[in-house]
């Protein structure tokens, strides 16, 4: 097994204020999906996107709000967010500190 | 999307001092792999054991060790855990609060 602390992975900037950790992955010997740690700063937000892999979420820390094409929905530490294949979607800090998930996407993509 | 807060989800007792929530699935529309919420009472431990699929773990809250064969390591808030197919496991929370972890695995396991 690989036992690591989130922060001993190297970040990349992802966009202004949006940095992502691979915490795990294939290199490790993951066989089906990986792990990745984002950290979104207050004000900012990852990009408004769709694509065809989904998306498994849980909000380590801060908060913000998670907007698909129909609302906006608050998100808080311990906030579960499924996002399925094709729908669209961003993670927003509307918070005073660091919004922190993991987000996790299978191999492949 | 689905959003939820994690303690949304029922809990199902894994064994004594160990509930288990089954927070995104494949009745959610998850087509890959699933997403749990693990919590370990004060001096419990999930069953040692071993199985062909991986487990992908964040350490929400709390602090313990994993075990393996080999060895015993610390785990707490933040600590990422990947368990490859077939290798013996267990998390034993040593400490005064609740452990709590998600831990995500292939569907049709």
């Amino acid at each position: 097994m690989r036992v690591s602390d989130f922060r001993d992975t190297e970040p990349t900037q992802e966009m202004p204020g949006v940095t992502k950790r691979d915490v795990i992955t294939a290199a490790d010997g993951a066989p089906n999906f990986c792990m990745r740690v984002f950290e979104v700063e207050p004000g900012c937000s990852t990009p408004y996107h769709t694509h065809v892999w989904e998306h498994e979420v849980i909000i380590l820390s801060g908060q913000g709000v998670v907007v698909s094409e129909e609302k906006e929905t608050p998100i808080a530490k311990d906030t579960v967010v499924f996002i399925p294949p094709d729908e669209l979607h961003c993670f927003t800090n509307n918070g005073d500190e660091t919004l922190r998930f993991t987000c996790l996407i299978p191999l492949g993509t």
